[in-house]
């Protein structure tokens, strides 16, 4: 049986298609749904790929809820070209998935937080991997929930490490640092994944050469999906020789925290001027007696990438 | 008898003032020299107080030397406004001293360091708590020294919270971006104490005020010195209710590196555009197998306030 309950607040591009398949492949957390949000796609389009994912991975039974459709400082979102230039135009490496029969369920994605957390409480997992918009909106909803969720584990930030839109500034942080600097300030117990881990879990086509030999449907899907990530990233990263498995990496470490080598510090998010969208510690609360934040600083990846591999191949064999 | 021979590298304001006596009181570390630098105050002034301190604390024997009187990309160095205001007019809190009969060596700074490293080879320990221009010429000079030199321990940087110059750099870093860069990058063996844990060990007057208790000139000096320093940290730094211990941390970790909690990462300093002088991972070795460089991200501090009280106190009563 399950030992946690888990939400992931998704914008769905390539990893968080990793991160979906991670979390349906980890027999000790049950996926209870998925909240999506704006950021590489428009969260319309992060829904209908989440649903297409899960119904292509075999669990068509997960709902899907729209969260914010823009940060909480504009009414407005466009794609940024260059999340159109990593995860492809649909998100998914512009490889088209059948649709789904499910449609995104009517209760908003924040609401859904909200009632998840008092009935799950200590055992409720929430892995945000795009904005933090709907995280800090349900806790601006309902500040109580707080004290009762099990267990953030976010992908997003750069504490140690440079920023990826620019030298101080992380992709999902910087599309609402206001949100995110509420749910850093905020006393939820919470696990930061950033850049500082996510830049060491590489994956090459070597290994999605190995989900082809598979040979089923989800297998090829990902295998195709992934090849096409793996590509941008040798145009915009190259020095790295792979791909970065961001957002997977936050669900393993939110099941299994051994993964990753953390260190508690109170953090603030800029939220204004040159350095707004960074994360960084919040020197004014650095001798507070106590901190819920910890930043993860170093990661087995050997370790995390076998996992992956072995989970997700076994995922794929099935479907 | 000493395990090991320390070269000091200071700026010499009211801190390594506090570093100087801390190093004296160890009786783990012979301290060899001072090399002096620019920055809280001029290299001259710098060179003279540490005669001054010296000579007060019962040491008249230990030489002291000119380093750079400038960083390594100009050729002029005046102290900065907000440096008069923390440590004083003449760098340790406007106390005057009696003038030390000793006077500054002949031999450069530079030259010295490269002497030391030959002669004492793995048993060297650096700690260089002001700008890092000699080290980088030392290297330079003979790049040979990186793998004699036992460990440099420096005062400098800040890589999980905000600087102190702006958000981004931290006053010693910011002097010379460029040598602090050569020195990060270079294979020395080296642990940064940066803002991250010196902002997190406090003396306040409470302190002090045993020192006057004393009654020893030494005590009394050191006592005027430091309150001064505290004066002026309640008006930059309110929230810290007290003064940081910054430059005796770095003597004090470096012979004893169990009172802080590192991270190995591999470091580079920007030292261009709006983010000059931020000390920050390198993203681009971040994978790399090794690294020599070490960050410290957390401090036992009321153990090291301890030690420090009771090594000063003791030092004190003797002069």
């Amino acid at each position: 049986m399950a030992k946690y309950k888990m939400i992931l607040d998704l914008d769905t591009g390539v990893d968080d298609a990793l991160a979906i398949a991670y979390a349906l492949a980890t027999p000790e957390c049950d996926l209870i749904g998925i909240v999506c949000s704006y950021g590489n796609v428009i969260t319309k389009q992060a829904a209908q790929n989440s649903l297409d994912l899960l119904a292509a991975l075999g669990r068509p039974d997960i709902p899907v809820f729209m969260g914010a459709t823009h940060s909480s400082t504009t009414n407005h979102f466009d794609v940024m070209p260059i999340s159109q230039t990593i995860h492809g135009m649909n998100g998914i490496g512009d490889v088209t998935l059948p649709t789904a029969k499910r449609s995104i369920e009517a209760q908003n994605g924040v609401d859904f937080y909200v009632e998840a957390a008092h009935k799950y409480q200590g055992s409720l997992l929430i892995v945000p991997t795009g904005p933090l918009t709907n995280l800090a909106a349900a806790i601006k909803k309902d500040p109580e929930i707080v004290n009762l969720i099990g267990h953030v584990t976010l992908m997003g930030g750069a504490l140690t490490v440079p920023g990826n839109v620019n030298p101080v500034t992380e992709a999902n942080i910087n599309q609402d640092p206001e949100a995110a600097n509420d749910v850093f300030r905020s006393e939820l117990p919470l696990t930061m994944i950033g850049l500082d881990v996510t830049l060491r879990t590489l994956l090459t086509k070597k290994e999605t050469a190995k989900w082809r030999e598979i040979g089923t449907d989800s297998a090829i899907s990902y295998a195709n999906i992934v090849d096409y990530y793996i590509d941008s990233y040798k145009v915009t990263s190259p020095h790295l020789k792979g791909c970065a498995l961001h957002d997977p990496l936050a669900v393993a470490a939110a099941v299994d925290p051994s993964l990753v080598q953390t260190i508690y510090l109170n953090m603030k998010v800029d939220t204004k001027g040159a350095y707004a969208g960074r994360t960084i510690g919040d020197e004014k609360r650095i001798n507070d007696p106590a901190t819920t934040t910890q930043v993860a600083v170093n990661v087995d990846s050997s370790r995390f990438v076998k996992m992956f591999m072995q989970k997700l191949s076994n995922l794929f064999k099935q479907n």
